[in-house]
């Protein structure tokens, strides 16, 4: 099939359907249960870590602390240490926390509702209005919670490079009210995209109307290579304090999925005006993170070459199901025109765009053939993808066998779905 | 000595200060470094855990979820389970979170200023004013957190049976503005007072002039008992619930001081109302707390029994440190008239009152000879203490030999300053 689904015939197009759907009832027949859903580490990969189990065999830092008890708001020096130089910034730049960056990302916003952060001329509660640029497709989470805050959100298109600058550009310069903007610079949520270092230098520079405008820096997959080509991604606080906005970016990351999803630690990276800010509040928050959890990791990580050596062995897993997506979609759909994928270099997602009006029809067809795929728009504020296209997939969790026999079945929903709809003319 | 201090006459009063110099002059010369500020368990109490670093030895909870990926917002069955027991509410209204119940009553106040909370007319952010009750003497980082959310804070005695319940009904019957207060009920922090089931019926049942006032039950002491006379906190969520206000209520706990101080799980019992209200936000804010470490403790401790036989293991050794406060205290400050102090049968903390405009005097005089004491002041509201009297001790984490050194010093200390204050004619 190298003709375009679009130039067929109005009987090639109903043998085409007739055949798709001939193939949808048998998939249906199989009973499938198989989830695409979330980008879950798999337990294959988190055996990996299971060393950690057993850790740490002492229970002293370097300094001499006991980590088992309280204090060490910063986290230890020593894992602060690792993750500075993988994220190439200073250690006194670093703060290691609990296993979570998403909610220091929801607390970093909750601090500056609350107190404003370093710049601002007011708390973020008291501004009329408070709007984040949100480049789509993006990561549902960084929507659903800028949706909890009430924080308006407005979407900018997401290239191979990184957001659409000039779209970014006009927003900041046009309106104060816009305070923010979410960023995963590497190996993007779902796009896989990685934000080059001159958009990230334009982003870190660009004038902006708030004189408290802040990058939300999520480096989610800073380290998750599934190739030899490894991605660097750009200095964003360098850039930043070289372009004198020392305090625009906040930089996260986290183990979730390098050790532990669930059990893991997670970074933070800033400037020393908005280290001194967030330290100052979090020191009524908390009175440290889990000391023993860091120091079970700097045991088992030994030091950044650890780190990276550990990352080679996930990808040796996972690198295979994203080559078992890409084979499944190119086997059925490769030069028919309704859709196209990613096929990234990193990171825990393939984007999916199928034909326009298709989407939500393909994960339901999907849903009723046993496989679970990441609801149509969700990788766009209040889940309203405008076009109804764009899927998330996450082959990461599943065997390879399933995502082999899953992705097949998807092929088949995303084919039958766009033949149903030119069937109709559309 | 026998007689008051304050009867003696001039010529003896002059002879007992000069005593105390003398004595005061030998200990600085001892050249002493003990610290007496914080409740942290001592190193000793920590390895009574140290089997926690071997452990989970299985992966997978109970459900058969592995802990070790993510999701189970709501925390670990079975842990849910023996805290539900401990403390006498259902395990469907507990949660269980990471290593800092501080942190989750920070963020349930975040919560209540962005959003407000059942019963609420709007967000807390949007009314006029908010005030909490503070009950004193109480625990500093209460204080300092609710200073930093510019919550106004209002003071009420507190009793050996808890608050003073008819300032605290006057404060909450007049203003709409008071919004919450702050209870430690068992053994509090410094006093070691137990809030009786009277008081506590009251506090959960009385009229308040705001729909939404909230009871910071911060039963961060329920297990720590100090003798075989073991104090049962009132069970607030079921007086509240039977009063008309279940909603009243958040109950806050963690292992904190059973385990490792740092390394630890936090408990949430709270109404169904509050659950789904919490919830709702935390999921914005999580994916799930850290499950490993909750099979960590769910393995350490078996059931609520193990937690009970672990306490007493705490009390063996942390007993001995309380007795040896009493002793040096008696031994050189009964009868004296100048200092009284608390015996508690649990908790952390001995509260000292000394002589009225002494307390800042004491704690300076006990630095220069090397014992650090929590600042003067600092169980108070913007640490102040307005009869510059009250110390809090923490004699847990030295040594059983330190606390005797260190207490002999504070009674000298104590005395000294008394002895001058009233030869000044104080």
């Amino acid at each position: 099939m190298t003709a375009r689904l679009a130039d067929l015939s109005t009987a090639d197009l109903a043998a085409f359907l007739a055949d798709r759907q001939a193939a949808y009832a048998e998939l249906q027949g199989k009973g499938l249960k198989l989830d695409l859903t979330r980008g879950k580490p798999s337990s294959e990969q988190l055996d990996l870590s299971n060393d950690l189990l057993r850790l740490p065999t002492t229970t002293v830092d370097r300094s001499g602390a006991d980590a088992r008890n309280y204090g060490g708001l910063e986290g230890l020096a020593e894992l602060r240490e690792i993750f500075a130089e993988l994220l190439w910034v200073e250690p006194e730049q670093v703060l290691c926390g609990g296993n979570s960056s998403l909610s220091v990302m929801h607390q970093m916003i909750t601090f500056l509702l609350l107190w404003g952060g370093p710049g601002s001329e007011r708390p973020w509660k008291d501004e009329p209005a408070v709007k984040f640029i949100c480049p789509v497709p993006g990561y549902d989470r960084h929507y659903t919670m800028l949706a909890d805050f009430g924080i308006e959100m407005l979407t900018v298109p997401m290239h191979d490079d990184g957001p659409d600058v000039a779209a970014v550009r006009a927003l900041v310069e046009a309106d104060p009210a816009v305070k923010g903007i979410w960023i995963v610079p590497t190996y993007a949520n779902p796009s896989g995209a990685v934000c080059s270092q001159e958009v990230a230098a334009e982003l870190m520079s660009m004038p902006t109307a708030a004189p408290d405008f802040r990058i939300f820096w999520d480096n989610a997959y800073a380290f998750h290579h599934l190739t030899e080509d490894e991605a660097k991604s750009a200095d964003a606080l360098s850039l930043a304090a070289a372009a004198g906005h020392p305090d625009r970016p906040f930089l996260f990351a986290s183990t979730s999925k390098i050790t532990f999803a669930g059990a893991g630690v997670s970074v933070l990276a800033l400037s020393p005006g908005n280290k001194a800010w967030y330290v100052k509040h979090l020191a009524m928050a908390a009175i440290g993170p889990d000391k023993v959890n860091h120091l079970r990791h700097v045991e088992f990580f030994k030091d950044a070459d650890g780190v990276r050596a550990h990352m080679r062995k996930h990808r040796d897993i996972i690198a295979p199901k994203f080559q078992a997506v890409d084979a499944a979609l190119t086997a059925e759909l490769d030069g028919l025109g309704i859709a196209e994928w990613s096929k990234p270099s990193g990171g825990y997602f393939v984007n999916l765009d199928v034909l326009d009006g298709t989407a939500s029809r393909v994960v339901r067809l999907a849903k009723e053939a046993g496989i679970a795929l990441t609801p149509a728009g969700s990788a766009f504020p209040h889940s309203n993808d405008p076009n109804d296209r764009n899927i998330r997939l996450a082959p990461t969790f599943p065997s390879l066998a399933d995502v082999e026999t899953a992705m097949a079945g998807v092929a088949t929903c995303v084919s039958l779905a766009a033949a149903e709809k030119l069937s109709d003319g559309g």
